[in-house]
C-alpha cells in the first residue's frame, strides 16, 4: 500500500500507535497490524498527537503530567493566596497575555502548551483547596477522585451505549443503586442518574413530574417551592416549559408548612412540591417531613434538593437531619459539593427504578430493539445527554478509598468547622452572625462596622459596606467568601457576608485567622 | 484553641493542608496558620483526604498518577484487543467482582482504590485508541487534553461565577470567540457557549429559536429537519415542549432542498430549519448553502448541527464543504468527536453574541447587579448548567499544542483513511459499499454473505446477518463497528456494517486488517 493515500497526516511517536497486543479470542485471525511500529511522515510535533488511551497512552502521559504537577505547584506559588490579587481587569489581562494566540497557526508542542496554561490557571484560580476559600458549594477536590478522573478521560468510556462503555456501563449501574439505597433505605428498587450538577438533577426531576401528570391526562403539573429554593427550580419549569413556580414563604429561612399547605389549597391539578435540603444562602433543611405530609394530603408528589445536604446520609451522628427525605419521590444529589469530587459529580435518586421510564429513548445506532434483545445493555435512558463521560467512576474509587465512615467524618469535620467559626463570631466584638441556628456548614457573619454604618446612614449603606468588604477582599486576594440577603432578628433583610466550609482539613487556626481578616477588612 | 470543636473529623497528612503561601498583598495580615503543618487526629488513611489543589496538590498526585498509569497499562494489556471479549454478563460480572462492595464501610486507602478500579475499567473498555474501535462518534483523547483536563480537575473551577474561576472565566472568553470566529468568520461579534456535547448545543439552539419566536409574539416555534438528522433535535423539541418536529425527506441520506420548501410552504409561523453537517449514520453534509437560500425565501432560521462535521473548519482543503455554515444563525459544534478531546467538548456558535440574551440569568449569590456594576464578570447566562467546569480549557491546551495546522493534519488524516477504508471494500470480493460518496469519515459496509443471504432468505435474513456479525465481533473482543440503515442502489434501505474513522493516527494495514476481519467474520 502506498502512502499517497495518507499525503500529509501521519502523525506517529509514541503514543500513536496502536495496542501492541495480541490477537482476539475469535477464530480468525487478529488484525495483521497489531505490534508493529508506526510508520510514514511525522507531523512538525509527533508527540502532540500522541494518544492518551491504549498501551502506548502511559507513557505519552506520564512526561506531559510531570508537566502539569510542575506548573500546578508554580502557580500555585505565585497566586500568593487563595485567589489572585488585583481584580478581574488584571487576571483577565495576565491570562490574556499568556494565552495570546488562541488558535495560533502552526503547534508549539504538547509541554509548552501545558507549561505555559497550566501555570495561568492555577495562578488565576481561586483554589478552594486554599481554607480562606471559601464563597460557594465549591468543594477542593479530593487527589484520589482527580487521580481517577484522569482515567476517566484517558479511556474516554461514553455511557450512551455498552459497546462505547462495557465496564463502565456496569460500574454505573451499581454505583447508583448504591447511593440510592443510601436515599431509600427501606424502598426495593430505588435507583438513581448521573447528572451534572444539582442543575441538572432538579431539572430531570421536573421533567420527570410533567411526565407523570401528562400520563394522568393532566397538561403540566404546577411546581410550589419555598422562597428558598435554588434558582435553577424556576430555570427548569422554564426550560420545560411549566408555568411560573408557585412559592410558599419562609421562616428564617425554611418554609413553613401552614403557608405550603395553603398554597396546595389553591392549586389546581397535578402539583410537584420542591423542599430544600441545604439552602445555597444558609445551608438549612426544610422540615422534610412536616411538608411531605401536606404535600400528601393534597396529593401532590415531593421532590428534595439535597445538592448540598444530601451527603449528611453518609455519617450517623448527621443523617438524623434529613428526616423524611425518603419521603420524596426524587431527590437531587451531588457529589461535587460535600463530596469532594471534581465537578461534575451530580445525581438524581428516584424511589422506584420505573420512575424514570420517561427518559426511554430508542435510537437504532445506539440500542437497536435486536441489540437490547441479544443482551447489549442499554444506558441512552439515563441522562438527557447522550455523549457522556463516566462521572460514576471517580465517585467510585473515591468510596472505596475512603469508604462510607472516612467520607463521614469528612461531611462531620466541615459541619464542625462551620460550628466553630460561629462561636467565633459570637465571641468576636467586631463580628455578629445571623441568629438562628448554623445552617449544615454555612454561616452567615457580619462586620460591626456594617450595623453602625446602618443605623447612621440607612440600610442600604450597611449593606453597600458588606458587599464592598466582599469585593476588596477580592481584589486584594486575601479571602474568598460569598453573599447572602437573609432576615436579622429584628425582621429586616440585610445583607452578610456567607462563609461556606467545605475544605476537610480547614483548622481552627484558619477560621480564627478567617474571622479576623472579615472582622478587620474595610471597602 | 481545643480540638474538641473536631472531635473526630482531622484528616491529615500530605496535601491536606493549605497551601504555605505568603499573607496576600492587603494591608491586614495574613492568615497565622499558613504555612504550619496539619495537626490532630488523622483518619484511618490519611493520604485518602489528601487534595489535589493547593501546593501540597502535586505531591499528593503524584504517586496515585503512577498508580493510575500502571493501571491503565495493566489493564490495556490484559484487555488484549479494542474491547473485552466475553460479551455483556462476562464484562459486568467481572467489573462487579473488583468494585464489591460499592461504598464499603471503611476505605482502603486511595492507591488500592485507584490500582483496582482503573485496571478494571481499562480492562473492559472499549478503547478508541484501538484502530479497530470504530463504531461511533467516539474519539481517542489527546494525551495533551487528558493532561491539560486533570489541571482542570485539581482547580476544580466552576464558571457560574468569577470568584470560583477567575483565570478560568478570561479564558472562556477568549476560546469561545475565537472558536466562534472560524464558524462565522465575516461576523463582527460571534460568540458560542461551551457545553456538554452537541445534545446539549441542539437544545439550547432549539431554546433560543423559541424565545426569540416568543419574542416576537409568537407562542412557539416549529423545528423542520431531515429525517436524517439527530435524535437529539426531536429529544429537545419534547424537552422544551415545542410541537413534533417535522421531518422532511432526504435524498441518499441529505435533506432536499425542493422538500424543505414543500414542509416550509405549510408551516404556519416562526420555524427553525435543522440542517446536519456530517450525519451520525454516514456522515453526509446538507447542501448547507441551498437549505439556508430556501429558508430565507420563506423567513425561517437556520441551525445546523455540524457535531460531526464542523472540525472540517480546521482544514484549508476540507473548508469548502461547509459552504453556507454561516448562513446558520446557530451552529453545533463538538470536539470530542473530530477534535479528540476527553468528553465533554461540545460548543454552539451563534453569530452575534446578543442571540446569547434568552440565557441571561441572574440570582442574587452569583451575579448580584452591584457585583456586576462594579466589574466583576458575569458567566451564568452562558449555560444552561450552574456549577460548570473548564472545559475551555483542554480545547485551549490543545490548539496551543497542535495549532490550527496540526488538528488540520488529524482531520484530513481521518478523512483519508475512510476514502482508503471505501477504495478497499470496492476491491473486496466479500464486501461491499454504500454507493455514492465517503462521508467525511465514515463508511457503510455490508458482507457479500449477507447480500447472499438477502437474495435466498429475503432481506430481514440479510439484515439478521449484518446485526449479527457486529454483535460478533463486540463478543469476541476482535473490533467494535457501528450499524446504520440507508439505502442501496436499488431503492431498498437495507443495514450496513458502519466504521467512523476518528483515530488520528490509523495505518494502512490498521485498514487492511479491519476489512478482512468485517468480510471473514460471520454471526
Amino acid at each position: 500500500m502506498s502512502h499517497g493515500a495518507f499525503p500529509t497526516s501521519r502523525p506517529s511517536g509514541p503514543g500513536t500507535g496502536p495496542a501492541p497486543t495480541g490477537p482476539g479470542p475469535g477464530p480468525a485471525p487478529g488484525p495483521a497490524s497489531r505490534g508493529t511500529a508506526a510508520t510514514g511522515r511525522a507531523c512538525a510535533d509527533p508527540a502532540a498527537a500522541a494518544l492518551a488511551g491504549g498501551a502506548h497512552g502511559p507513557a505519552a502521559l506520564e512526561p506531559l503530567l510531570h508537566t502539569v504537577l510542575d506548573a500546578l505547584g508554580t502557580g500555585a506559588r505565585d497566586r500568593r493566596g487563595p485567589l489572585p490579587p488585583g481584580g478581574p481587569k488584571v487576571v483577565a489581562d495576565r491570562l490574556r497575555t499568556a494565552l495570546h494566540p488562541v488558535l495560533p497557526e502552526d503547534g508549539g508542542g504538547p509541554r509548552e502548551a501545558l507549561a505555559t496554561l497550566v501555570k495561568a490557571l492555577a495562578e488565576g484560580a481561586a483554589d478552594p483547596a486554599d481554607p480562606h476559600c471559601a464563597a460557594h458549594l465549591h468543594c477542593p477536590p479530593l487527589a484520589v477522585a482527580a487521580a481517577a478522573d484522569l482515567a476517566a478521560a484517558a479511556l474516554n468510556p461514553s455511557l450512551d451505549s455498552w459497546d462505547q462503555a462495557p465496564a463502565a456501563t456496569a460500574l454505573e449501574t451499581e454505583l447508583t443503586r448504591a447511593v440510592a439505597a443510601l436515599v431509600y433505605p427501606r424502598s426495593p428498587l430505588p435507583d438513581a442518574v448521573v447528572t451534572s450538577g444539582g442543575t441538572e438533577s432538579n431539572l430531570v426531576a421536573l421533567l420527570l413530574a410533567r411526565e407523570r401528570a401528562r400520563a394522568t391526562g393532566a397538561r403540566t403539573v404546577q411546581v410550589v417551592c419555598g422562597t428558598n429554593a435554588h434558582h435553577s427550580v424556576h430555570r427548569a419549569a422554564w426550560l420545560l416549559g411549566l408555568p411560573t413556580p408557585v412559592t410558599v414563604a419562609c421562616d428564617a429561612g425554611r418554609v413553613l408548612p401552614a403557608a405550603l399547605d395553603r398554597a396546595l389549597a389553591d392549586t389546581a391539578g397535578p402539583a410537584l412540591v420542591v423542599a430544600t435540603a441545604g439552602t445555597t444562602d444558609e445551608g438549612l433543611i426544610d422540615p422534610l417531613d412536616q411538608l411531605a405530609r401536606v404535600a400528601t394530603t393534597y396529593g401532590a408528589e415531593l421532590h428534595v434538593d439535597a445538592a448540598y445536604g444530601g451527603a449528611l446520609l453518609f455519617s450517623d451522628t448527621l443523617r438524623g437531619r434529613l428526616d423524611g427525605l425518603d419521603r420524596a419521590v426524587t431527590v437531587t444529589l451531588d457529589l461535587h459539593k460535600l463530596g469532594w469530587q471534581p465537578v461534575p459529580a451530580g445525581l438524581l435518586a428516584v424511589r422506584d427504578t420505573t420512575a424514570l421510564e420517561p427518559l426511554t429513548h430508542q435510537t437504532d445506532y445506539l440500542n437497536a430493539d435486536d441489540d437490547t434483545e441479544a443482551g447489549l445493555p442499554d444506558l441512552l435512558g439515563r441522562s438527557l445527554r447522550t455523549t457522556r463521560r463516566p462521572d460514576a467512576f471517580k465517585m467510585a474509587v473515591t468510596f472505596r478509598a475512603l469508604g462510607r465512615t472516612g467520607l463521614a467524618r469528612l461531611v462531620e469535620h466541615c459541619v464542625h468547622a462551620a460550628e466553630r467559626l460561629a462561636a467565633l463570631a459570637d465571641g468576636h466584638p467586631r463580628l455578629r452572625r445571623r441568629p438562628g441556628p448554623v445552617g449544615i456548614s454555612t454561616v452567615l457573619l457580619r462586620p460591626a462596622a456594617a450595623d453602625d454604618l446602618a443605623r447612621t446612614d440607612g440600610e442600604d449603606a450597611g449593606d453597600a459596606y458588606v458587599a464592598g468588604v466582599r469585593r476588596r477582599l477580592l481584589t486584594d486576594g486575601r479571602a474568598v467568601v460569598g453573599r447572602a440577603r437573609a432576615r436579622d432578628a429584628d425582621g429586616h433583610t440585610r445583607l452578610w457576608l456567607k462563609a461556606t466550609l467545605l475544605h476537610p482539613a480547614v483548622r481552627p487556626t484558619d477560621l480564627e485567622a478567617l474571622a479576623e481578616t472579615l472582622a478587620e477588612t474595610r471597602p
